[in-house]
């Protein structure tokens, strides 16, 4: 397998009980997931997780040694159910310390907000050996720690973080894709579809059905790392839906 | 342990690409989440996997076991990358067959629909000695095998399902919450918030910051079986909240 060829994975673990009781709808699977994306790498697992420090250790050692990157969000406040850190450290074998930078970091940003106080300073809270990743919304860092990325719950604030993140891990060749929507029962075109993938051996077709304006439809994603094999399939996919009199719109509906 | 302190706990598998690719925004796990919570039945773990039998097979095997019940979402349609029937009976070493009772369901919705074809046919598939469940949206039954149920990935049928299933598990004492939102930094009550955890030991207080019209807030979720344990606590929160001049709303903000 040549360099280019080489294909990237990460993971990501979501940290909330909040997640889990419906309470919050989760925002940073699609973000961490679009933005790996762009990064050449590809998403293979996410797992949502309790605030239980053992959970989260076991999800972070089973994945971080299956895939190149591993992501967390959330857990990485200044209350007491912010356990991340701990939970990170204890998976990894290492102490927690603080970091000599955090602390400085939280030190000018809280001098205008009421100075540093001990909860505050759980943000300055590391695995021993860890790196920070830049925040430039709330002060916090996210950290690194080895392929652990430690990232804010909050979508906004992990943003931030993927934002100083971006170009700085090596990834692969982009998996592009091509989207074509079309009206009526996913059924109907169920036969034509896998005709078209198996004709196509680079290229994997993905058919989303939806429900809108009181009509069903569906959207097939075709991906490939081959920019001319995604055409010559999204040609040959366009050919199919109008020769069968499918009412379809490259681009996806 | 007495019956009604039995915690009933549950996982969900999402199969999907197009969540793992960030192009679609996930809706089951808060649904499925929030659906959960009323039966009595604690949402423990989500695994986002994959299009891909081993993975999905692997997944349920790992959750199926160490839950009471297991959830899966998506990849239960008419088309060829709808392969979680064969990846679950494939976890659970059962054949596949035809559901006589399905196929009728699929043979009466279809005959006005252009009729039963190979493809919509697929959608009768189960692991040998499956139930189904009732999907009043679009024909395609869910499917129950064990204490595993496959759930269609579009949300308004994914709810459907659930409607269908109301009542019909067992579960324990639902989990009770209160919501306080207070306005100020997380940090500012971080003390507060475990000294008042701390003198309630049958509550959890989860904090769950935010940033909302310029200005940064969070709400305390407390969770509790005991209603009296929840009041208490949630009076004890609020009392300590207004002594520190907080600026704080019970309810949440």
């Amino acid at each position: 397998m040549t360099k280019t060829d080489r294909i990237w994975t990460a993971a990501l673990v979501v940290i909330g009980d909040e997640i889990l009781s419906g309470r919050t709808h989760d925002r940073n699977i699609a973000q961490v997931a679009s933005w790996l994306q762009v990064q050449g790498i590809r998403l293979m697992e996410v797992r949502v997780v309790p605030d239980v420090e053992g959970r989260i250790a076991d999800a972070v050692n089973a994945l971080r040694t299956a895939h190149d990157y591993l992501f967390t969000t959330g857990g990485i406040g200044p209350t007491h159910d912010d356990i991340t850190v701990d939970a990170v450290a204890a998976a990894l074998g290492l102490p927690v310390v603080i970091h000599p930078e955090a602390r400085r970091i939280l030190e000018d940003y809280y001098t205008t907000r009421g100075g540093i106080t001990e909860a505050r300073l759980r943000m300055a809270r590391v695995p021993q050996g860890a790196d920070l990743i830049p925040n430039h919304m709330s002060g916090a860092p996210g950290i690194r720690i080895g392929n652990v990325f430690l990232m804010a719950g909050v979508p906004h604030i992990a943003a931030q973080m993927l934002d100083a993140l971006t170009g700085t891990l090596e990834g692969g060749t982009p998996l592009l894709t091509e989207t074509i929507g079309c009206w009526g029962a996913e059924s109907e075109v169920a036969d034509l579809l896998r005709e078209v993938e198996q004709a196509h051996p680079e290229c994997q077709i993905g058919s989303y059905p939806f429900f809108r304006e009181g009509r069903t439809g569906a959207n097939f994603v075709i991906r490939s790392t081959s920019a001319n094999a995604l055409k010559s399939c999204a040609d040959t996919l366009c050919e199919a839906l109008a020769e069968a009199g499918h009412d379809f719109t490259p681009g996806g509906i």
